[in-house]
C-alpha cells in the first residue's frame, strides 16, 4: 500500500493533440498531493528534464514505434532525480537515477527501465544526453546502421543538436571526414571550431548541394538524417555508391499541418545502389551499458566534448522551453531543469 | 578492316528526349548499310529485341545508373540474334547470342557483354526475360536484397510483368507467402490461377491498403517495388517490423512531366526499423551464370512458369509496342520478334 506524502507534485497532462506547433491549451498544468511509494517501489524528486524532438511526435495519435501519450497523461519525458524515499530493496535514498519519469516534480517507479547514474563521471545533464537516449541513438544509428568505415564521408543534419553533435563526433573518432549541416553560422562555428567536425554547412546561409559538392566532393558514404525535407533530398543527389541513410528523425517534418513531403530523389537510392534505413534507439537497450561505457571514456580523454543547454527554471516553463526546439534556437541537448 | 555487305540495317535512333510518354518525332527511323565485322569481331543478324520499362529512363539525360542514350545514338536495347558472319574464334556463324545490340536489325560486336543462348533449353525469347535481365533483376533483388525467409509475406508490385511475375515465383520457391499488385482483374487471375501467387490485389478496383490488411495481415516482410507513386506509399503503411524494401523501378514515374513524388510515409521505415534499397542488376554480372543455371532448373521441373508477350512484326513497330509497356496492357516480357 501506498502512503500519501505533505508533497505536492505539478505536472503537464496533454489536453489536446496539437496541429502545428503546440499551443498552451494544448496542455494541462496540474498540481496533486505526492502518493508515497508502494511496496517494491520508490519516490523520485525530479531534477532534470530532457526535451527533445521525439516528444512532438509522442503527443500526435496513431501508430509509431511507441504508444501515443494519451490525453489527460502526463506528458512523457526522460529525466533525472534522486531517490527520496524508497521501499524497493535496489534503490536507497539519495540514489541518482534516470528513467521515463514524465514531466513533473515527482514520480514514483517500481525500478523498471530506471538506472542509476553517477555525478561523479558526468554532470547529471549529461546523463540525458551524451549518455542518454540522444548519445545511444548517435552511437547505434551511426555505427550499427551507418556502418561508416574510416576515410569514408559522413554527413549529419541537426549537427549541432543533441543526436547529431555526438553523431559527428563519433564519426570523427571512428577515422571519417564529416561534414555537419546546420542552421546559422554560430553553430556551423561550433562544429568546426570546438567539435572537431572537417566542414559545416550553414542551411539557411547556403546552396546546400554546392557545398556538399565541395565539402562531399566524393560523395556521402552515410548520411544521419534527423530533419528530413529538403535537406534529405538534397543529400540523395550527392550519395556516393553503396551509401547508407540513417533515418534517425525528421525534426523538419513534425509540425506539419500539411501532409509529409516524402524525399522526390529516392530513386537516387537505386542510382548509388544505396539504403535509408530506420532506426529507434529502444531496441538497443540491451548494448546502452557497454555503449554508455565507451563513451564515458570519450569524455574522459576528451575525444568527446558536450554541448548542454541547461535552462534552470521552474517546472511553468516546460511548453515555452520545448518550444525552442523547433525555433532551431536550440544548441546540443535541451535541458530544463526545475531543482538543484 | 570491316567489309561492306549487300545488307541494309533499319534502326531507330534517339531524335529528342522525350517530355513524358516518346511520341513519334522523339525517334528517328533510319536505314543504312550494314558494314562487315572487323577482324576480332562478328556480325548479329537481330531477331528479338526486348522491350523494357529501363529504357525509359535511358533516353533520359543526367547521370543514372548508366549513361544516358544520347541523341542521335541507336536506341539500347538487349535483344537476341543470330551469328551471320564472324571474325571473331569465340562466336561461330549460326551461334545464338544474347546482347545490348539496340533497336535494329543487324549489329557488330566484339563478343564483349555476349553470350550465346540455346534454343534448346528455352525459346530464345525466354533468354531476355526469365533468363535474362527481367530474371536477373528478380532473383538477385528478391534474395540478395529482400532476403526472405520461409513463411515471411513478400509483396511485388508490377507482378504481372517481366520482372515482378518472376519474383514472385522465387519467393513462392523459397516457402514465402506472396501478394502481387497488378492492374485488372485478367492479370490478378494469371498471378493466382497460374503463376501460384497466394493473392492479388487490383489497385485499379481495389482499395490496397484494406486488401494488404487482408491479404498481409501480419505486415509486409518484403516489398519488391517496380512502381513507385501511390503504391510504395500505401505498402510503407503496413510494413512488418525490420521489413527490407527493395527499390527495381519505379514506373508510375517514369512519364512523369511534373517532379517525381516521394514517398510520404517514408517515416514508416523508423516506425518498423524497415529499410528501402536500391538495387541495379549489372553489379551481379559475376552471378548470372549461376543464377541462370537455377533458373534454368525451375523452368525444366515447371515450377518457374514464364510469360512472354511477343508481338510478332517489323522493326517500324518499335515506338508503338514500347508504350504498351506503359499503358498497363503488357503482362509478362514484352518482346518485340522482328524476324524468324
Amino acid at each position: 500500500m501506498s502512503t500519501g506524502t505533505e508533497l505536492t507534485n505539478h505536472q503537464f497532462r496533454l489536453a489536446a493533440r496539437p496541429s502545428g506547433l503546440p499551443k498552451p491549451t494544448d496542455w494541462e498544468y496540474r498540481a496533486q498531493p505526492v502518493a508515497g511509494p508502494a511496496d517494491g517501489e520508490f519516490l523520485v524528486e525530479i531534477s532534470h528534464l530532457s526535451l527533445d524532438p521525439a516528444m512532438r511526435g509522442w503527443m500526435n495519435a496513431g501508430k509509431s514505434y511507441i504508444p501515443p501519450v494519451e490525453i489527460g497523461e502526463v506528458m512523457r519525458a526522460g529525466a533525472i532525480g534522486r531517490v527520496i524515499e524508497s521501499r524497493n530493496p535496489r534503490f536507497a535514498v539519495g540514489d541518482h537515477v534516470s528513467g521515463t519519469f514524465g514531466v513533473q516534480e515527482y514520480a514514483v517507479s517500481d525500478g523498471r527501465e530506471v538506472r542509476k547514474v553517477d555525478p561523479d563521471v558526468a554532470p547529471l545533464a549529461t546523463y540525458l544526453g551524451a549518455l542518454g537516449m540522444p548519445g545511444m541513438t548517435a552511437y547505434f544509428g551511426l555505427l550499427d546502421i551507418g556502418r561508416p568505415k574510416a576515410g569514408q564521408t559522413v554527413v549529419v543534419s541537426g549537427a549541432a543538436g543533441a543526436v547529431g553533435s555526438v553523431t559527428g563526433q563519433i564519426a570523427k573518432i571512428h577515422g571519417c571526414r564529416v561534414v555537419g549541416i546546420a542552421g546559422g553560422a554560430e553553430k556551423c562555428r561550433l562544429l568546426t571550431d570546438e567539435l572537431g567536425f572537417d566542414a559545416a554547412i550553414d542551411y539557411k546561409a547556403e546552396d546546400v548541394k554546392a557545398a556538399l559538392r565541395e565539402h562531399a566532393p566524393d560523395g556521402v558514404d552515410v548520411y544521419f538524417d534527423n530533419v528530413g525535407g529538403d535537406i534529405l533530398d538534397t543529400v540523395l543527389t550527392r550519395l556516393a555508391r553503396g551509401a547508407r541513410i540513417v533515418i534517425c528523425g525528421a525534426i523538419s517534418q513534425y509540425n506539419n499541418t500539411e501532409p509529409v513531403r516524402g524525399p522526390a530523389n529516392y530513386m537516387s537510392l537505386l542510382v548509388h545502389r544505396a539504403s535509408m534505413t530506420g532506426m529507434v534507439v529502444f531496441d538497443y537497450a540491451d548494448r546502452f551499458r557497454a555503449a554508455s561505457a565507451e563513451m564515458a571514456g570519450w569524455l574522459a580523454d576528451g575525444r568527446l566534448k558536450v554541448r548542454e543547454h541547461v535552462v534552470e527554471a521552474g517546472l511553468e516553463a516546460f511548453p515555452d522551453t520545448l518550444l525552442s526546439l523547433f525555433s532551431g534556437d536550440n544548441v546540443g541537448k535541451l535541458v530544463l531543469k526545475i531543482r538543484d
